[in-house]
């Protein structure tokens, strides 16, 4: 029986998620979410899956989803997925505010024990699968610094910082490194009919977003603008540090991926895991790193053992 | 309360263990247990850890370790472990003979469960640590090649493999990645006296070690052998593939190490993890891709959360 799979949600993220779950082995997608006034656009989005106004039309014809995949805005996430795991859906979601996550597990932690469901959050490259390269280049050399370097690539959320500037129509908002974990900014903004770029630019440089990183403003026009915001990324994780006494263990992870396809596969791979551990008798909330890795590939496990191991 | 570890064996692997366990804030090494003729050699290798003849004699001084890192050679493995399991030790390893791994797993399992232990087998860095990023790879992007290109540095199974050939006194094989996770090997061998050069060099190409890779055997006296025989390896593990539909993902994993000081720290952390599963209530045979990397780092699960994903 293939994993029933929901996503919610047409976005970047959701439009990918439909094109991951179609070359899973293992995964069938029920159904796509959307607003009521969004149904029936951008039909070649769908790729031939259904959609739906509300989880309750798509159960009416499919049944109870195994996993919903929460494709919302990260600000939503909390809210929406809370909801869900209490009344015992299980989810995944690839909510990305960093300094709110320990926050959130708690209230996802709540709900999914109350619902006895599965939450695995923050399960997108980063935070996700970046989290374990963190934790495991740790594990292999406990003394020592760990460097996480962004980029070149476009940040969703400083684009978003960005466009929310006084005077700023529309931004995309590229993020450069500089090496030692540090980055700059190159912000492309299209200007609102009577703002000045000297003043957007002051308030860009003056936003808590931008104001602690080397900061490059140009001005583009609304035509422009799309030919510099693709969806190339990557990230540089480098540490150097000590196994036991011994000094001198160098470890390098280069990714250079497209950024939301990447997080949707992420997202799929983690909704299997999320089953998986719901199906042994588990609930709660977890993040990538409190996940057994095996958990995340489609087969039997001791198989993965002999191919992987 | 600290983990109290025992230390099995104090070859290669064993005394970088000592090590690693001296610096972990949660460990205490409570003995290392050797052959009894080797008992009261090679003290500054113990770093005031006391030795034992058996475990029996160690439990007779510091009661029952939580966990025993068995520092033994790999084809000793199967048996220890499977022996301390069945009564009620838990243990890790890093059995290194891929080819033997799942087999191991049904023998360690079976034990495990009936002493109600848990093992953590093939836990060095490959298998171990490399396990996990294969898995994490094709988590990412599900389509696609791996490529393990090892080296260089010196391969502890072929050097042994040399040494074991008629005519060969003692030998050391490099290994020299050649890209698409292929390899040639460097041997040098110090003869025996009346074996001559040219026969030796044609039983190791023989050798099915051997015979599938380019192979360059290079004689050196007794004397210089040391000087060959260094402890530097690596790793340069690369995936290209597609993440959902997506293609060109880029992913490399680049390590440069002392070789046996990571396997033992890998060892250490792998400790850890299968004292959080005893104390969970689980029983088992694992490997490292079973494992949630939150349970190899020390510390409070929610604070490593915080800090690293």
């Amino acid at each position: 029986m293939p994993i029933k799979a929901a996503v919610m949600g047409l976005g970047n993220i959701g439009r990918y998620a439909i094109e991951a779950l179609e070359i899973q082995p293992d995964f069938t997608c029920v159904g796509v979410i959307r607003r009521k006034e969004s149904l029936g656009k951008d039909a070649h989005d769908l790729r031939g899956v259904p959609e739906y106004a509300s989880l309750a039309d798509l159960e009416a014809v499919s049944g109870k989803p195994d996993v919903v995949l929460l494709c919302a805005p990260s600000r939503k996430i909390p809210e929406v997925a809370g909801d869900l795991l209490g009344k015992g859906y299980n989810t995944v979601d690839s909510f990305d505010i960093h300094d709110r996550i320990v926050e959130t597990i708690g209230l996802l932690e709540a709900q999914a024990v109350k619902g006895k469901a599965v939450a695995i959050t923050a399960a997108g490259w980063d935070p996700g699968t970046d989290s374990v390269m963190r934790a495991l280049f740790e594990a292999m050399a406990p003394v020592g610094v760990t460097f996480t370097n962004f980029g070149r690539g476009r940040s969703m959320g400083h684009s978003v910082a960005a466009r929310a500037i006084a005077g700023v129509a529309d931004a995309t908002s590229i993020t450069i490194p500089l090496g030692g974990g540090r980055h700059s900014r190159l912000v492309y903004v299209v200007l609102e009919e009577g703002a000045t770029f000297e003043a957007v630019k002051a308030a860009i440089q003056a936003d808590p977003y931008f104001s602690h990183d080397p900061l490059d403003v140009r001005q583009v026009t609304k035509d422009e603008l799309p030919r510099v915001a693709d969806a190339s990324h990557g990230v540089l994780m480098e540490r150097v540090g000590a196994s036991g006494l011994t000094a001198n263990q160098h470890f390098t992870f280069d990714m250079r991926i497209d950024n939301p396809a990447l997080t949707a596969q992420v997202l799929v791979s983690s909704a299997r895991a999320a089953v998986r551990l719901a199906q042994s008798g588990r609930s709660g909330a977890y993040t990538l790193i409190d996940v057994p890795p095996v958990l995340l590939l489609p087969g039997e496990r001791i198989d993965n053992i002999g191919r992987l191991v």
